[in-house]
């Protein structure tokens, strides 16, 4: 029945912001006047591109979420991802793409809700009739803060109805093992098992089992070859077959048409890159591919730089193109410094996770973050599940500058409430005032990468066969 | 990138519960208990079929959520919907299943993103290539609180991506007319126009029209036989043709297999109720009908509180069987009452909305309500869109007893921060203590409302052209 009577009294209040105890500036300014606590004010140290690119977004939003609608109609979202982006000021883009997200332990509880309604429709289209999955932690069992994800990611995938189960890839876990967390939750990890062409769990076979783990070691037989079972996100996207330079080649095409869509110039949002297939650091191999795609970098940087009247020195990152957890990542400001590495740099940079070799390398333009929380560098990390943005943090540290990698020992994570904000744009006011609008920015970039990472899989799924049989290969020899 | 280093502080906070500065109790005992602010303690009076079943609803939520995955692949959930609920302790059940709901106004802020996705989720499904959408409200555009209504509800339209105006059906509005909220938004109302087989407002031809008009006065000629655009709810949802009798029949099917799902007696879930389709209150045709089928309902209900020890007093509602707005509705103790109606009690009976004439009535058990806010009487509604839950509040007034009709001059509402709630069961603690739990339960059997509403909209589909017609001829008449 309707309601045609007045309530008693406005009762309604907004989530607390979690950034409402920190303070959030842009550099070059005073402090910043936090005029309303419930939602912080970023003050913007520039007037020009990032207002205007903000405002695109902002204006463009019905245009914007058709789009995606449309895009949505012929591609598959991966089931979950996370986005680092930075943003410059001037530039807003994505510097990474990562489709086993390790921090929904960080994202404000607020959101869970939004989470747990994002994951009943990736399981809809999934598989509409599933009863059980089988979650596929990291080998490490032994990293509370990532099993607090674990843990984390298990209670919204249990929200959704399912039975989860969380199995383990690793040696060390011969049977179910309970772990306590620091906070109350208990987690019990098992380990994988096979029978015949279907795995699961001691008693237990999953229709579909969700990774957690990059497969930074290779693609495990365990997982190879099943009947009837789903594995998503699906084995390509695992660093033994995925390279950054495939997902930033898919990311072109589409910050291209976006560009369009919202009349800008494209590299406003994309960092540009250069790849090189055949490095070796410890053989000196590789040094003049390096060099050459260092330099072909910085100068179209530095015509953009021109272009856009942009002071800042233009740097590069040099990351392994295979690889995660900010591990073989080098900042370059000219080509010179890679042809005189010394042993030690030469050593950081041979090797990532689970010492994968490095021998294929991408050299991105860096973007360097011009937001801070508690005077301290920090960049947005935005977090998905199916289409839909479920969450962000900001990635912050104390000790590094704008423009280094602030994925790195020291960091710590400052929950967004993203809930009121990357889904719903002030369309009142201006960018500028707004940090709901900056957010909702925020959620527009980082679906494009997911986007193109839906896209990047596609064109990808070939591979698994082959690539992986080399890298296991690789990985044993 | 994953997140490998430690937060450095815990710095969640969960949503305030817009329900801490009120209390809320169970009579029959003491002032409640509120020891945590962020979520008010229920207090049951009751430790028999209540616990009983909102513990098996809790336990069985692996199997329910399933049970609605694949039910949601078969039947397409209306675009929205609002259930009233009552919950008498030893059963909870729908009493009314609105499906124009009219109070978006009275959710909780923090409910709007879940709202907005899952507005974008039922965009998707009606027509992904949408840009505009034309939202038709009540005809009443002086009642300031239906207003906040139509703007909150053209906010959560807006955020997804939506071009959205308001196209009115009242003959009042002849220009475009701009209205100025309390809360300061401005609503836009303009009269809808036909042009040929498609219908919106001035310049503006949607895709699909929305309508939150319940078509009390039949189906207006400017919406028939469109071409190629969609209207939702369909037409057949309005109550030109819609009956209370035909929800609750299908209901009947829904609850018993539900019931059977989690092992209840499908009573616990579902009011009882029987239909006279040809009563007359002003000519007192149609009484023994009424009489018979009172006496049938309340028989029915003697028989269940035998068996489940309850010692309340058994009562029913009448009510028009194609009606809203709490109009027309009738408590009844015992058969006799309606045999000797005096006028005035005729009067109100006989007409609903718009003038209409009451002819067909829905004899319905009625189901007190065990639960209180600030000491008054209060019955929980639960908002839905597409298939999800996006909010919900108390429906509360505090000069009505337990057993009485609360949609009413005099009520109000308290918003549910049912964003935490609903579709977040605490699994690990008992239904008894946690309010959490208590409104899962109020989402599932809500759901179960919105199922029964998806399978009569499919059954009553063949009715718009007849009925319809019927119906505006007995306006006119």
């Amino acid at each position: 029945m309707r309601a045609t009577k007045p309530p008693a009294a406005p009762l309604y209040t907004a989530c607390p912001n979690d950034l409402a105890r920190h303070s959030l500036a842009w550099p070059r300014r005073s402090e910043p006047v936090v005029s309303n606590p419930a939602v912080p004010r970023l003050v913007t140290a520039n007037a020009g591109p990032l207002l205007a690119l903000e405002q695109k977004i902002v204006d463009a939003m019905p245009a914007i979420e058709r789009w995606f609608r449309l895009q949505w109609q012929d591609h598959t979202p991966p089931f979950y991802g996370s986005v680092d982006l930075r943003n410059a000021g001037y530039k807003l883009a994505p510097v990474d793409m990562n489709l086993f997200p390790g921090g929904f332990n960080n994202l404000s509880e607020g959101m869970l809700p939004c989470a747990v309604q994002a994951a009943q429709s990736a399981i809809e289209h999934l598989c509409p009739d599933a009863r059980n999955l089988v979650l596929v932690p990291e080998r490490h069992t032994r990293n509370l803060f990532y099993l607090a994800n674990v843990a984390r990611l298990a209670r919204i995938l249990r929200q959704t109805g399912l039975e989860v189960r969380i199995g383990s890839l690793s040696d060390e876990v011969k049977e179910p093992t309970r772990i306590e967390l620091p906070s109350g939750d208990v987690l019990t990890v098992e380990p994988l098992v096979r029978h015949g062409a279907k795995v699961g769990v001691a008693g237990f076979t999953p229709c579909a089992l969700l990774l957690n783990n990059d497969l930074s070691a290779g693609i495990p037989r365990i997982l190879r070859d099943l009947d009837d079972q789903i594995i998503v996100p699906p084995l390509q996207a695992g660093w033994a077959i995925r390279r950054k330079s495939n997902h930033f080649a898919a990311y072109d095409v589409i910050a291209a048409e976006f560009a369009q869509l919202v009349d800008i110039d494209p590299w406003l949002i994309n960092p540009a890159f250069g790849r090189c297939g055949e490095v070796n650091f410890h053989e000196r191999a590789g040094e003049e591919c390096l060099a050459s795609n260092i330099d072909f970098v910085l100068g179209k940087m530095r015509d953009k730089y021109k272009e856009h009247g942009i002071d800042d020195t233009p740097y590069v990152v040099v990351k392994a193109d295979a690889g995660t957890y900010g591990m073989g990542v080098m900042t370059v400001k000219d080509a010179s410094e890679v042809r005189g590495l010394n042993r030690k740099q030469r050593n950081k940079m041979s090797v990532v996770k689970e010492g994968l070799e490095v021998s294929e390398v991408i050299i991105q333009e860096g973007v360097p973050t011009n937001e801070l929380v508690d005077n301290a560098v920090a960049e947005p990390v935005v977090y998905m599940i199916d289409r839909y943005v479920v969450g962000g943090f900001y990635r912050v540290h104390t000790e590094r500058g704008r423009d280094e990698n602030l994925n790195a020992p020291g960091m710590h994570f400052v929950p967004l409430a993203f809930a009121g904000s990357c889904n719903l744009p002030d369309c009142g006011s201006s960018a500028g005032e707004s940090a709901a609008n900056r957010f909702y920015a925020y959620g527009v970039i980082a679906r494009l990468a997911l986007l193109a990472a839906s896209v990047e899989l596609e064109r990808t799924a070939h591979r698994v066969d082959s690539a992986s049989a080399a890298v296991m290969a690789a990985v044993a020899g």
